[in-house]
């Protein structure tokens, strides 16, 4: 086995998790999020500025050299093994995609005293939450039930989209004369219409008319269980997927040492 | 085949979706819906009266004409052959009624001064949504699901009244003495009731005796889950229905081509 | 056939609901109900109030009449055959108490000048609405599917007290101090843990420390779904005893004339 | 039957529940939770001050005899026969710390005049209420559900997580600018996230601009689902467990005298 494949297997975690070098990448990942968020908060970042922008250089440091290897010995993998078009078709999927923007801001111009524009450079890199995928089966799991239930979830939001612009429509229609400061336009009323049917009801917005409240109320009752739909689906999906994995599990593995058989 | 019967066949997408003219009026109305929209926005619609006002005229047009088309065709189904009572049979139709509505403007004296009556006949257009259920499976489906389980809608909405009747008589008489201004009557009080029980829990009306709270967390934790049945029903009986026109579809399929097999 | 076999008969729908006297009594039922609430609105009451009085009169005069009746004749059921002790059993059943409730103002002193003692009996009315148990059997489902899960709504709601109890002290412990006027005790703080674990949320409480805000959010992922169970419980309870009912119904009618077959 | 093996049956409640000292236990319990919620409610506490010291005395003698009692008899159990370290091992049973943490404040320092210091002496006692896990085997099978379910719950936690550290991430990016004082950092914006994605919706905090509201809407239809799915998953669990221990008791149990058979 030349280097690149032993790299490769070293690196590619489909079959043997929680190797040395995967802990520490997801470490390394899960110290990045924390630092993102704990960086957020002012007293902390400015005590310790020179802390964050320290980790910040060393993790961008170990995710482009991550990133240079993957691309390396990604020609060890047989899906990928013409040494240019290979590494170009890697590239473009969506883990190679998401280590990318990991190391994005090592292509972006130095920070300038554009406030905002520097708060979205910091804030982009919580993407790289999204490095755990390839760690974690559970991740993966969500994607494939989003992508099983493609067709039912278009249908349900093709019926979301009218009921919202019905229940928007008639709401703007029946409290604009009386709250034109808030029903102002059905874009506006689009935010009730999801603040109610998701039931969330935050409370900046309710109807105070009679005929209005009524509306709303055959509104909320009929509606609430669309707009749990989408939620629902995925939800069940993703537990029906974890079940299904740890039966198929419990099969391959062992029953005495608990080491999978067929590997 | 005669003119009306080709002309009947490509406009009728029962079978056969996805012709160019259905695609046209789908656009059509989905433009429609969304310059309805951004009208109530009054900053771009001062700026756009000219073009919003033409595109409401050319829509009005293709409708009229699309409308007249059909009542002409119709003839050609064998259901409302008759020139004269299938045509009258046809217009009462549920779907002929939409197509109705969409023009009804047409019908209206012109715009009056009055603002709130212009109001009305502008967002009333938003119906015109309801033209989509002619081009999409999955709206006709939640109609289906509605007629399916009407008998146990009609059992639910009784016990809903009931509750809402007698939560909202409790609730006035326990709060109304010390918050006389938001509980004023039985009728006010329903619409605590309903944000309460649909856990919508806006917060503009809320009780704030101890005893009025003792009695609301009663009602709320025993109520909520009535006034969930009707959405979970309707949901429910929607994702059942999608995914069993799914597996239908399957079947009436070929499984090499994809195409289907009994059409 | 005796007379009064007769009258029984014909006052218990248990068999033959649809009798022109069970409409009346609903009808007049329903009126009660829609005049009880509207007696609430001062507007409407105040100039309305000899009519709300001359129906209230009427109503208790009829229901009255109803009650002396049921009691006169339901030595005709065997169950209560027995001139006295029968009817104190029947008295004693819970239809006849809610009938008894129904005519009770008859036996109260007459209105005081007290204004509270007067809208408590004027409210209490509302369980009129209840005499509609014996007419739809939509709820007295709902009455079987409580019995029946009894034992899971014991358990449930021992696990719920627990919960509350736990919730509540660990809140009023952490934001006590720096909400006072609004976590005053733990009973004021159980009002926080029931708005927040039935999803309500109406905002007049909530934790305004990070400490209380963290531990807020564990209680709430996790709490939520035991509040939800007593109501789910029941609901599904009753969609299946709807569901279960409907096909008795079409086993035991005939296929051809709809008419009950071993009646 | 020694007098200890005696005892250990006496206060073993596993097998034959319902004995008196077991009733007489459940109602201290109960009674010492009522008294920790009341004691809170100032006006009630200053009025019965000597009465609440006097009833959290004898609870602590009584809980401090039962646990020395327990201590004792608890080498007549097969399981900790050993007079030294099978009562180690005993008292680190999760049941025998609950008794313990009920018996704590005898061990901790008179109380001083640090308010806060005294409150959290005092509102822990709460945990008392665990004791009643000892007595009622649904508070075991919810703990029993927890465990079973650890993996699922594991990998939905992980997925709560990072739809968490997103949202929250966006959300402070789109909105920190214009409501600067409300969403202050990524951490004060998980407040919102877990607030907006349990439906709960106080109404504190929530976005005002358009683009928040639009990306807030998307969070709430697509994540709702997933913040539901710990608390579903618990629920639905209990309620199988409940439903499965209630038919393996009427197997169990003679169909004429409702007595346990094998006993």
């Amino acid at each position: 086995m030349s280097l690149k494949e032993r790299v490769y297997h070293f690196i590619e975690p489909d079959h043997e998790p929680g190797r040395i070098v995967d802990v520490a990448i997801i470490v390394l990942i899960l110290l990045n999020i924390v630092a993102l968020i704990l960086e957020t908060v002012e007293s902390i970042y400015n005590l310790n500025r020179a802390a964050f922008e320290l980790f910040e250089d060393f993790s961008l440091t170990v995710f482009a050299i991550e990133y240079l290897v993957r691309l390396w010995a990604i020609t060890a993998n047989p899906r990928f093994s013409h040494p240019v078009t290979g590494r170009i078709r890697f590239v473009l999927t969506p883990l190679a995609i998401i280590d990318f923007l990991a190391i994005l801001p090592l292509f972006l111009p130095p920070p300038t005293v554009d406030a905002r524009f520097i708060r979205v450079i910091r804030v982009i890199r919580i993407f790289r939450v999204l490095k755990l995928v390839r760690y974690f089966r559970a991740l993966r799991l969500l994607g494939h039930v989003i992508a099983d239930r493609k067709e039912e979830l278009v249908s349900i939001f093709l019926v979301l989209l009218i009921l919202l612009a019905l229940s928007s429509s008639l709401m703007y229609l029946v409290e604009h004369e009386d709250q034109p400061e808030v029903f102002t336009s059905i874009p506006a009323t689009m935010w009730w219409s999801i603040v109610t049917l998701t039931t969330v009801g935050y409370g900046d917005t309710y109807p105070i008319t009679a005929l209005g409240q009524t509306i709303a109320a055959v509104i909320a009752i009929l509606g609430i269980g669309m707009f749990a739909l989408p939620a629902g689906l995925l939800g069940a999906g993703f537990v029906d997927a974890l079940a299904a994995h740890r039966s198929e599990d419990s099969e391959r593995r062992c029953p005495h040492c608990g080491e999978l058989l067929d590997e």
